[in-house]
């Protein structure tokens, strides 16, 4: 059988915001979050319905593979791939191209980062879907989400013709990627209604993506080639840690899909969010009929004039009194207490930390 | 010998303001409050340079008899007296003078409270022994602190005619006792100079306290008679168990030293509190000289943009963001985060968690 849809799981980066509870060898897609199911064990249920299980591919640091082996005990080995060092989620996108493209010609592959959060699971299939179909006409794709508010964390992908309705959808080419902007040219994009966030999911055929990535990262597409010629061989590993070093960290994005003229983007309206913090994992865990209440995940919560707050713990009771919009994040060896506004410093904070020489606690 | 000092520790009450660490089976002054020796034993060090060891006696639930004996190994077991059940302290005070009576007609009596914190021992003793000098006289003695500010949570004495001086103090006869004033009020005692906190620290002989008992109180009298008249033989824990249900909870203050006539109070300066709640512990623990630094008992802090907090910990590292004057108190199965301004309610926070049906953590 052939055109088979493929599933990569790039797995990495380590999530330094979303401290105490992620740390360097615990990395975000590794934890329960929002929880009960990690990251990455949500991500490869939620690509159960649109490939097969053994078309599922990780791609993560070495360090991880043992952990993640234990937590998807669904995949075998040889479907988690050890990159020797992190190169970014380009090449670890193109090696699983690579990779699907030795088992299927027309392999059709899906790029899925593992440390996302979708809801709404019906709209991300029918998504993927419409995805699948324009790749199949030789079109890069990308799935960009219509923006529920001017949100100056993500790039917005510019959509541009129409190119006709897929499952449902109306899929455009892309006119433009747009690195994040600022807070005026956010809301300019909203309501132009023109604008997309860029969710980095990518659909594209194995072979389309490989022959752009010749035309334009010919060095990778050319890493690439060699490590897939002794895939599936006893040297399998050992020329993926020589090449691998030698690979440069780009984006697909900057790297492939801004200089290529064939792109698509499906508009989609799954709720996504790439959960940069705490304050964004209250967000889209939180009751949208009451913004003031306070939630509490994995917490019995105790509250005496507190409103607006997030807890994140770890069984045991958490009791506020006269607080509003703090953030407490509860784990066995450190306890983060923060104003809500300022999650994004937390990243300062575990800097902190390092200067003052922890190990444990990083 | 005769006419030794005795030291009567009455060591009851819960210290619900000071949940989640204080429990109802982890009392107050069995609590590490500063730390790291526990508020009992800290009181037990307080007194060991003034009475013999074998003159202290504990008075304390029957329920706490177990852990008061681990805590404080260096008395023996007929030191440490069981109450049937709470009857306040004066019926402790009363019980620990007619004891010491059995054991010597001349016995001096002073009694501590078990869960208040005094710093500058040097001074603390002074005040004793000046009050040990005016209890030789019969009079019934209080020491009385000097106020340091305003406080409308202690009462009042109001200081009369001099007494002359002992151990270098100005005693002064007692005018009147004072409730908890408002703050008006108390700024005006403060103000008048003539006026100092009822830190319920007393000094008498029991023959003397027993004497205004049979006046003032007479059925209490009556059955710390009989009780007495028991001890030290093998009905005593009986009688003790029969008769004790019976007395009522009554003050010392209110009921004795407030009719008669014959009391001093002795003005002292040592630092002192009842340590009503977790804003007072971390006064009183705090670095004078910078209010708005924050303070942590057993923890590591980690405070980036936070003042005036007051972290009482386990050992873990806690992260402040962002946030000023909290109080955080971190155990095992219960955090509390509060408005330092607010630490006054955390009895209503109890309160709360009791109506839900909570047993463990109350």
């Amino acid at each position: 059988m052939t055109g088979q849809f493929f599933a990569v799981i790039p797995a990495g980066g380590s999530g330094t915001r979303l401290w105490p509870v992620s740390r360097a060898k615990r990395p975000k897609f590794l934890l329960p979050l929002p929880g009960p199911r990690t990251m990455i064990q949500d991500t490869v249920d939620r690509l159960s319905g649109l490939a097969c299980r053994e078309n599922i591919l990780v791609v993560t640091g070495a360090a991880h593979v043992s952990e993640v082996q234990r937590q998807l005990p669904e995949l075998s080995a040889d479907q988690i791939i050890a990159e020797p060092m992190p190169r970014g989620s380009g090449p670890a996108i193109g090696l699983g191209a690579a990779i699907a493209l030795t088992r299927d010609p027309e392999a059709i592959v899906g790029s899925f980062a593992a440390d996302h959060i979708v809801t709404e699971r019906r709209h991300f299939e029918q998504a993927v879907r419409a995805a699948i179909e324009i790749a199949r006409r030789d079109y890069l794709v990308t799935i960009g989400i219509e923006p529920s508010y001017a949100e100056t964390g993500y790039g917005y992908i510019h959509a541009g013709a129409p190119l006709g309705t897929f499952e449902g959808l109306q899929a455009r080419e892309v006119d433009r990627f747009k690195e994040k902007p600022d807070a005026e040219v956010a809301e300019e994009y909203v309501a132009s209604g023109e604008y997309l966030w860029n969710a980095s999911m990518f659909v594209w055929k194995a072979r389309v993506l490989l022959d752009e990535m010749r035309t334009h990262l010919p060095e990778l597409a050319s890493a690439l080639e060699r490590i897939a010629a002794d895939w599936d061989t006893p040297r399998q590993q050992e020329t993926l840690n020589a090449i691998w070093p030698t690979v440069s960290d780009v984006t697909i994005d900057h790297g492939i899909l801004e200089p290529s003229t064939h792109v698509a983007v499906v508009p989609a309206t799954f709720g996504w969010t790439d959960l940069g913090d705490w304050h964004g994992l209250g967000t889209i865990s939180a009751d949208v009929s009451d913004p003031s209440a306070n939630l509490a995940i994995n917490a019995e919560l105790l509250a005496r004039d507190a409103q607006g707050s997030f807890v994140f713990g770890q069984g045991r009771l958490v009791a506020l009194l006269g607080l509003q919009n703090v953030v407490v994040i509860d784990t066995d060896d450190a306890l983060l207490i923060c104003d809500r506004s300022r999650t994004q410093e937390v990243k300062q904070l575990v800097e902190e930390l390092r200067e003052r020489g922890s190990t444990t606690l990083l």
